[in-house]
């Protein structure tokens, strides 16, 4: 299977950022935890700190993916753009978050782009991106 | 690992409920699936439609589990005496749903139980069951 | 034609409750007069104070009834879990509610479960009742 | 008893609108059926798209019926000027609609016009409207 | 291409209202416009200030035109009655405003009735009516 | 001085209306205590439930009268239609109600057409309109 | 009759401050203007910035005078407190603002004061206050 | 004086609760506390994480308590059932929070049952429950 | 124990005031009360319509007393001021409201300064003082 | 007359979207037809999907082109900054929508860049860019 | 340059207070420092706890001062009253808080005098106050 | 001292943008004023109109530089994105307006990015920025 993976604003930032919301894994850390355990894939890293570079590799994950698993960052809460470019999707899409969002601000509890996707994990640190990949290599949830 | 595993109301229908948002496994086929693929841990089900017995079972999940895996149903946007209940625990907890809350009703929105769990699952069926169980196995998220 | 009428909770105290508003039957004799004026139906009455009791009778139905007719009570506003217990029944559905509800507190003006049933019936006393069988002998409605 | 029945906007079109919500019989049909069944009373009945005729037709049923069943329409949302028309009647008054108002629109939530009526019935197609007849026969929902 | 033109209220004060907003063309002047630039089509206009009148004019359409523009004026945003009846209609409907709604009061922001619309257009002063015609004549949105 | 006096729905039915809101005086009474109090004006008086006949001579005070007091009833609160063609005036023009709308219910709170006006009077019963003609007489708001 | 005339915060700016919403009068001229034109009467003014002090006076209205104007200025909007302070009298109470509210910012369209006020006048300029003593004169608004 | 003391869900767990919001005594620990403080009242208590057992507690209280005080826990904030048995009382009715829920999370501002109660005490761990009885004891905040 | 305690706008005409909200006891009964009943503590009573003199006498409270008890009346639900001024303490705070506020208007839901208290009472007329004083002299809440 | 055409995010995917919603031409069927349906006039088309891309060519509209079409897609939405930038043009700007977005989710009612065009056209698929440029065209709706 | 530097209540109590939000300069301090800073400058220092002599003060800066310099402590968020006092100078007027509200409670989120001020400066303690001065200095942002 | 200044969409602008809210001033002007008055500091001027390119100069200002200045425009009410990355420094952030905000539209007054500043200020022109800087030089608003 070949799964892009795509994460958004500050994420680059994983490690230094608050510990107790974020985990201590650097992504670097985490892609490396998802190659090691799920050996059998394929995995495409992408991350941006730009809206606009989300939507585009997002549009490109139809022809070149078997599926996405997105980490909007902050855009998750407001981007209109996203969510109509996950929502044009037919591979499977799941999006996860490192924190447990129901804990966190106001702002964070509004989901926009996890309505296009077909459902989300959050507050598992490093852990929730390797349960989404768990769940599509089981591979049964649409049926 | 003995873990609890606690469905709210309406999820002894699994089955025949509509299959669009639920699927088609029974509750029993999501539990015989979980027993078979992590053999190695013990789980006990439970299932009722009260909310007190919710609340019951969850107060002795501290004393005699490890983790708490619960899908609070309807419950699950208005009991804040079920979250009261979880919030009290030490042990690991996990929420689930089978559906994606994101793409349904505006009274599906509100999160009261979740924000007492480390995080939860949304939207893959009986694999949210268990992904939860996975990601207690990995047992990595809060270091 | 075999009809399960539900009450929740403070229906068991008709007629000491105030009268303005819920009229001056007690329950029993709501449903003597439903025994008495369709005579040829056969009536099961169930009362309970407890939601999840509720929700228990209310899945029952599909498989030992020809018509629910629910007065939620108290839960009619907030329950997700009746309604959805409601909404996985085939059969016909009818709630009914002594007092006219437009004309109450705010917190009585949410409808959760009336938006699972065919339709409801408020402000007439016990005739809401009444009305309701005598709407499902007419067998029409949904023609 | 002499019976007054009013039509809001859009109910001369029965029959032909949305069957899934209005049933299949016209307002002919719907009156028809009424006469019919309720062979001893005497049915007056009205129709208007105009806000102000209704109100009018309203403010002369206190002088010359015994009961009012109005279906306001659209206008059951927003109209104050019919919510003070009915308020000023002290004969019976019972609002209907076809459809189950609980299951449709946010801008059909809000019931105005129902707050100045006896009760309201919802959902039951034409039979709405004899459920209506049969309450005000039984004449006991305001002992 | 008959096609019906449908004003509500103040429209025909066209030319002394505001100009700002609303331009310096009377009703006619552009009534005159869509005639001489549309020569092909056969148009029938209609002012009035009474909501009901409205609804009778559209319930018309259906049997009589090929297409319906309508401004409903100040009852765009509170009309249900309208909105039903436009929504009743399978001959194409457009809704124009002459300012642009997007830039004025709060309570001119609400859009009940184009939601019944197949689409609109809101801040060409008359060009609103004739960029409608033009749609209509291209005849390709729905295709 | 020439002043238009509009009266919106259900003030034609002042007297029998509830008196502790409206007073005891019947609209007549009302129009013939102006006519004495202020015998150097000339009076015409106007009633209409119909949101549109209020639109349509409202519309034509501009040009016939020197002055508009209106009483819109209830669609004070919802009207735009009305509130525009107000707004069309360069006339003085002053609302007034009968009750004080500060005490009453929430939907009648919200003033839509008291926006377009110099400003209103509410709670006075018939004195309200004795009180608006004399604001006018004064003739010095404006200065 | 003795009337207490009660001026909140700012009042004893008038005169200069801005002239499109409070007119050019200061608040001495419309004192004497009510002097002159209600010369039968005994006024007793009072103003002050400090809602306390509002609240004392409007306390002791209740023995030492026949009726009470207030324009509470900024507080209308906001205090409690004063509103307790007019409810508790017995004698009448009668609010008034120089400047149409329903035309001016959200902040002043809550009336706190107002609803325990017997009515109120709103939007011209020192012309509010005589006309509220005008009304007190006819004396026949709770009769 | 015979005085029921019902306590709702995780009430059971005090002492093991946060105690920085619920203090470090038992439920056992404050029920003694009462006994001994108020040896000349018969106590009875009752505690219950169902809903519906809260309910049919408190209808029993009328003929066989003289008074009832009442913690319902988290039901405080959502329960219209347990609202609707308390306001069906004639006996004394007292609310008590051991937290000061003015200072904590939005979900318990909104007071549901509180409103059926006479009055209800916030913030004093198990002395809330002291100041109840003795307040009971005075016996004079009814007259 | 040194006990100030303070009383906010139109609590000095206690015993005139709405009897079924307030009570018939004057402050003086109130404090009288609280003197004879409490004997051993002295008490400071100070009553003040003025929301910046109330902010005075609690800033002094922190070096002159041992706790405070307060009633701020109409500012209990707007006075930010009061409140930052209660923060700052660090003896004993108690508010006490002799209604039950849960019972009466929205705009008394809303409570600022009792969220930097310890507790509040409220329902029980005098006794809400008398309760709060008994609280502080079982002086173990914060144990 | 040179017109700037800009598109925003996931536009670029036009013809493989949803096509009950945006048509099934693709953005280049789109331009093609403008193309050559005004041959007089002078295109330049610019599509992104990067909220600041977006920006920076409206910002050089102002001194390169005569007149302005956009079709923010998502972004219409929520962006400030776009609508910042168009605000400070003072050539023509159109927003354009494929789909009629009265009929679309909540999220996509609030309009926040076309307060700051000249108009709005919506729902008509390709035809909306037609209008737009033929109502450029007549050139008179500023007048 | 005569500065009238005004503080609203509590702000007297200055280094006894929360010092992550306030910090742990004294107001004497803060005012020790201005002085000597900017000694070209005259400055009068006033602070009140009382609303209406806030009123007062800043009704006096027009004829007295050149500028006015104000931290209306907790009436920032909301008295109408301050606003309209400082609208009605104009001298320059600068709102301060010593710290952030941005990041503070919700009923601290709405400026209601900031509004009337030409800017305000939040959350760099005494600093706030020291960058105001030296913009009045440098007395170029009108221009 | 090294200070890195942001400026995001529409900056590049000033000068020509409304100069009623943003002054005359360009952004060159701005800064150059920067450089002349505070020559012993090293400026780096950044300004894009891309969200994301904000986000990455801003998370390359914790090893560059001593402090961030961030003018964020548009995205100052939106961007969850930004307000993360700002959070995420632990030198000194200060938020600068041109304009005063809180006199502005309803879509400006969220402050989303300012909730991870150590302050703001705004409606200064460009005198926010000179102030901002002046702030920092002091250095004591941390101590």
């Amino acid at each position: 299977m070949k799964i892009l993976i795509v994460n958004g604003p500050n994420l680059n930032r994983l490690g230094s950022r608050d510990n107790s919301h974020y985990g201590n894994q650097t992504l670097d850390d985490i892609q490396s935890d998802l190659i090691e355990k799920f050996s059998k894939n394929k995995f495409t890293f992408f991350q941006s700190n730009v809206e606009g570079e989300l939507v585009n590799i997002i549009q490109s994950a139809q022809d070149n993916y078997d599926a996405l698993i997105i980490n909007p960052g902050g855009y998750a809460h407001t981007s209109v753009a996203i969510r109509d470019a996950i929502d044009d999707l037919s591979i499977p899409a799941i999006e996860v978050h490192l924190s447990n969002l129901a804990k966190r601000e106001d702002f964070r509890q509004s989901l926009v782009t996890a309505s296009a996707c077909d459902g989300y994990i959050s507050g598992f640190k490093g852990s929730s991106y390797t349960a989404a990949v768990y769940i599509l290599e089981m591979n049964n949830y649409k049926s």
